[in-house]
């Protein structure tokens, strides 16, 4: 199941000047699917990246961290099948020798290949295959486009995510490219599964590193399917600098902002995407929370509400149990929240006000707005300016299946 | 569904001296089950409370609030169907009408009657039909037993909980028995859905008051079905004062440790009668976190094992995905985890060191350990002394339904 997410068509899916791609069936967990993304850079790319804060992180997140800190970035492998995480030392050889099989294959340096995997965690990562499947992908380059690279990268992913922006700086024709993966353990206040977003603008380092930190905090930092955060998200931003523009340091300036702005929107989908994709999703579900101190309280809100189970089975019922959204908002652990003040609309309709249902709220209103397929919660703080947007999808009983059977 | 839960038999429910039972078919929200109780409490009895921490607290928790403050309790009114959260001053209003109603049967003041309810938010409070039941509980009053109270207040649980044990304090018999219900919006560090443990020995306010916060500590402050934390969490201990005993005052001297240890054991097991009882639930599951460095921060690992949604259908379908488990640790949002030094136990298997697989660890193993009803999980964090017990059930099918069936 998914909500409104169809495979993106290939003649709306832009290629990126300084961008090669190539994939391979490796057969790292499952024969005949593809499984394994080659994406080469053009020399002097700049590659920017946020990863998993959580603790176990995968051998591939550590020597990313490790190769970026380099900032010569050439090729980027993704495996499925596989994450390669708390597979302790072994693990981190593992990424390297994967890395270096692709440097070999590249004429490059190891340090200069980023490695990501997904896939079944706390089993060793089968290099030999992979390694065996790079060839493939270097056969290839060139000639797989970005719908294949999406498709490469998907695990229960139903739907292949791609998206694709064209800008103009000064005249200068840009390209915006983009692919994601994830459709369970999504969680909070971290990047994604895995996304890979690609431009062949011309951008400083230093903008970079900024873009993706900005682009992830407006798009995968704000979609949740069931509030796990996985061992391996990752989040890259790649700069060709092909498309021929003036280098561009200052995200302020007019062509700094229609790049990030064209960086921004493609990220955006791509995380919506994941939560049309979310294991199990019938309803596509927009919380925006408004009034709030900071932008954080108005995320810890919307994340509240996002992450309880009782207000996701409602949605997959359809069921205006609204009082399910105030007990969540009551949750979110903000301080000093004067629940009187807050009200809530379910689309255009106020469900709550002055801390109960409002008088002129109708249950056949509710019902109306809940058997929609896409759904927005508005919440109004009533205490500041600040505002946030969080995208979840409900809890059915396809994702308990889904996540019963992952591994067999 | 539960997990080696039987209902109560009467003769293991000790009556408490000092306390009179009584309940009704009030019709408050479905007709031909008990759904209201009536707890009178002898004149001298010390009664001490907590509550749920969510803002949007129900009505009758800001009643139990500011009864309590008074320290005079003669009676709690506990009614089923309807949670009178979410339903501002109209609600209060209501939950005052119920103590007032009450008081006018027994003699008493309003304020020293404690209400509470639990079932739907958002709802306003039937209060003609529980003013109407409560002339038949004050009826029934001393012909009602602890199994009818457990029935009396159950909303989704399908089995009644309730307890019963019996100590001697310097050679004077006591007895302490409790009830609770709750089977979904269970979660950490809040009372439980509702609790309450009677006992016929003196003791003072003083010591009421801690001894309350002792016991939700040990009990239904280490238990979570889904990670929502309810409008209305209760836990209520009152002590009578009709066994004869000494007044105790100090919980740590003989007779103090001797009460205090049956409360906290009646706790215990009412707590994890509500985690047996889970939504849904086919499997116990106790988490065991051991070596922090502070009680709490093991109670934040248990809880990110025990709330992860995917750590739980895994348990569902028997699956040892233990890199589902060491995700969670990584995701407990601890300081300064050293992941290579936790190891991780299902039973008595160990299955995590070194940041990754126990090379000893064999599949089988594992998968003998899942397909038991009653899983224990132990996680040593090795940094310090501290210890934790979480106790949590899986996510199953059933879940999804209840939730997405309740209101219908």
């Amino acid at each position: 199941m998914s909500v409104n997410l169809t495979p993106p068509r290939p003649e709306e899916l832009h290629p990126v000047r300084g961008v090669r791609l190539g994939h391979a069936e490796a057969g790292i967990r499952k024969p005949d699917r593809k499984d394994l993304l080659l994406i080469e850079l053009a020399p002097g790319s700049r590659v920017a990246g946020v990863f998993t804060r959580n603790r176990f992180c995968a051998a591939p997140v550590t020597v990313c961290r490790e190769h970026l800190a380099g900032s010569v970035v050439r090729a980027m492998v993704i495996n499925t099948g596989n994450a390669n995480a708390g597979t302790g030392e072994p693990g981190l050889a593992a990424a390297r020798a994967t890395c270096l099989a692709t440097a070999d294959l590249l004429g490059c340096r190891a340090d200069e290949v980023l490695p990501f995997s997904t896939g079944v965690i706390l089993e060793p990562l089968p290099v030999d295959r992979i390694v065996a499947g790079l060839a493939a992908c270097v056969a290839n380059l060139g000639k797989s486009d970005w719908r294949d690279a999406a498709q490469a990268i998907m695990t229960t992913d139903t739907v292949p995510k791609a998206v694709s922006r064209r800008a103009e700086v000064a005249g200068c024709p840009l390209t915006v490219t983009g692919i994601a993966k994830g459709a369970g353990m999504i969680k909070p206040d971290m990047a994604t599964m895995l996304g890979f977003v690609c431009t062949d603008a011309a951008v400083s380092q230093r903008a970079v590193d900024t873009l993706v930190k900005q682009a992830a905090d407006r798009s995968f930092n704000c979609v949740t399917v069931d509030g796990d955060t996985s061992t391996n998200d990752s989040f890259v931003v790649a700069a060709t600098g092909r498309a021929g523009n003036d280098e561009i340091d200052d995200l302020g300036s007019p062509a700094g902002r229609a790049v990030a702005e064209a960086v921004i929107e493609v990220s955006m989908l791509l995380a919506q995407a994941i939560a049309r994709d979310g294991e199990g999703a019938t309803k596509f579900i927009t919380i925006d929370v408004e009034g709030g101190r900071e932008r954080d309280e108005c995320k810890r809100v919307g994340y509240a509400i996002a992450h309880s189970p009782l207000v996701k089975t409602a949605f997959f019922a359809s069921d205006p149990n609204l009082g399910r959204i105030l007990a969540a908002i009551g949750n979110s652990g903000v301080a000093e929240l004067d629940v009187r003040a807050i009200r809530v609309w379910l689309d255009d309709v106020l469900v709550a006000a002055n801390g109960g249902r409002h008088p002129d709220y109708r249950e056949e209103e509710g019902a109306r707005v809940m058997k929609q397929a896409e759904i927005s919660i508005r919440v109004d703080l009533a205490r500041g300016p600040a505002q946030a947007t969080v995208w979840t999808c409900d809890l059915s009983y396809d994702y308990v299946r889904i996540n019963a059977d992952y591994r067999t």
